[in-house]
């Protein structure tokens, strides 16, 4: 699916809304529609036709041509007035606008210089259409995945993974590493969790000492081409107490419950309940505080969201992560996190993309 | 200036503005008026009293305690709405709400539960009061730097600026020394750029290999405790060119004047016309492409910028940067730039808070 093509499945629902365009502002929707990734800028795509227009100001004016070469570029600083300009002079009556990222003071903007164009509030359409992965984003994904892979490996067999180093040295190394595979940075900040700080599911690495007998979870990705990997794997610094080997092996069944769960065509709240509800038979549902997963790609968490409040179905070709965890305040926690490619075959397994193994590893 | 006294001065302008309380949405603006730096918060601060109320939401409940311990705390997912509900209930009749930051769907969703509350634009009040910084600001801030200038004087000493590395390993570098010095992280995305890349004003580091005669621009900050240092200096790898000497000295100069323009009241468009005019009159006046300046603090790019449609003026107690630089396209630039304190007092020349030196230097 080329970047056309998103366009001209975006034009049939604007059709749909009885759009004659839409503006674009969010700035990942735009590198979406268009290639282009600066860091001012705004997209006009007609209903009719494929030449969308490309606003953005003097910085990026070789960029802007390199990376959209079918758009139409317009050099103006203030990119979103003067594309409304350019629709209302083009005869657009309704124009669609991301009311869900557009601020109130940017509306009442655009409002000024509208003339006799109607503003219409179109929320979450790029979104709902990033959803669904095309090849060429999976490709990239995989390199991502591969990328954290890699540099987990990599430390776990350099001994990296060791008591008396610090949270902030091993997730420092963890990073490195990433970028040593072909990372272009982490995908978000790298979580390095030990002993009870394990037990806080988004703990900021500190200074604190792996020592003997910790779980350490570890939550991380690698940022590839603007695409954004996610796993999360602990481990226990030997020796092991039965206590963190229940915990693990609870974790682990729902995980898998999770992945199994994932078909399309299921609703997003029953895969999310398929791996709580092992958590909560176990009696540990409480312990179970956060959804089971979400959407990744341009963005480390984007649609769909995977929880017990969620509406809507799993789309084939979405790519999201399955990542229950228990944790109890004080002793420790457990959390496994995989990132997987929807099949478009609701016979066939998803395609797991973070492939580092989940068995319980006792360094 | 503890952080009830930035509460203090903000109520004043409450009054002033005629409110009963305002809906703080931005994190960052929350953080600075309560300490909190969750990543899901809003803060509601009446007008008489000093108890704001935070809401956040359940994973938060332990950190919002003690970052904000003279705040009331609610826990629920929708903050926003929450707090109008209370404000609400409290008797509050015109609610101010940061229509720069707020996006029209959330808005929106303000007004269904407003009651007969009234919710008033109050844009940037926040933004204004974050422009002058306290002593205990000031004294991160110069951690902040000193953190940079640390990591960049390593990076030389060692020789780790020298034909055949690429960008990337250079940028990479720097970036683990600041850690190495004290630094959470850069404090945005390192610029590393060599050759004909200085001409771009902020190029991304790449594969490309530094080689002898080129010009090196490293553009860079550290981040710590939530603020940012900028810092910008250019090297030239041997032989260096008398062209490369004389744009040089140019931007040095053009520096300089930037630097000694900040006295507190003159006009922003004033001290960016004192640094642009040297470079204009020695005939480079388009080869300057951007603003000369901006504050720095929670944020890399605040109030107030400093450029030629800059309104306002400069004011005492503001951290800002100066940054003047000449680009030749396809052969090579040159920015210089320094984060300075502001002086309470006419007389006093502005704090150098990035002091690595300044002269050319030869690799």
């Amino acid at each position: 699916m080329t970047i056309s093509h998103r366009r001209h499945i975006l034009r049939r629902q604007l059709a749909a809304a009885e759009l004659d365009a839409i503006l674009v502002t969010d700035l990942v929707n735009v590198r979406y529609l268009s290639g282009f990734t600066g860091s001012n800028a705004a997209l006009l795509i007609p209903t009719e036709g494929d030449t969308p227009v490309l606003a953005t100001d003097g910085r990026y004016r070789t960029q802007a041509a390199q990376q959209a070469p079918d758009a139409q570029i317009l050099i103006e600083r203030a990119c979103a007035p003067q594309l409304v300009r350019a629709a209302e002079a083009a005869g657009v009556k309704r124009l669609g606008f991301e009311s869900h990222v557009m601020t109130v003071d940017a509306h009442a903007a655009l409002q000024r210089v509208s003339g006799n164009l109607e503003l219409v509030r179109a929320p979450g359409m790029v979104e709902t259409l990033r959803e669904v992965k095309d090849a060429g984003e999976i490709a990239i994904l995989r390199l991502a995945c591969e990328a954290a892979d890699a540099a987990l490996k990599d430390l776990i067999e350099s001994g990296g993974l060791r008591a008396g180093r610090t949270e902030k040295e091993v997730g420092r190394e963890l990073e490195a590493r990433m970028l040593d595979h072909g990372a272009d940075g982490p995908s978000f900040e790298t979580i390095v969790a030990t002993g009870a700080n394990s037990a806080i599911p988004h703990h900021r690495p500190t200074d604190a000492v792996l020592a003997a007998g910790d779980f350490v979870k570890i939550d991380f990705g690698a940022l590839v081409e603007g695409y954004h990997s996610d796993m999360t794997r602990t481990f226990v610094l030997s020796p092991v107490a039965q206590w963190q080997r229940d915990i693990y092996d609870l974790v682990a069944t729902s995980q898998r419950a999770g992945r199994e769960a994932l078909v399309p065509g299921t609703t997003l709240a029953a895969v999310d309940r398929a791996s709580r509800q092992v958590i909560a038979d176990a009696g540990y549902g409480e312990q179970f505080s956060h959804g089971l997963g979400h959407g990744v790609g341009l963005q480390i968490h984007e649609a769909p969201g995977i929880n017990s409040a969620a509406a809507g179905t799993l789309l084939a070709g979405s790519v999201v992560t399955v990542e229950p965890g228990v944790y109890l305040p004080g002793r420790g926690g457990v959390r496994i996190e995989d990132t997987l490619v929807v099949s478009g075959d609701t016979t066939h397994t998803p395609e797991l993309l973070t492939r580092f193994p989940k068995e319980l590893a006792i360094l």
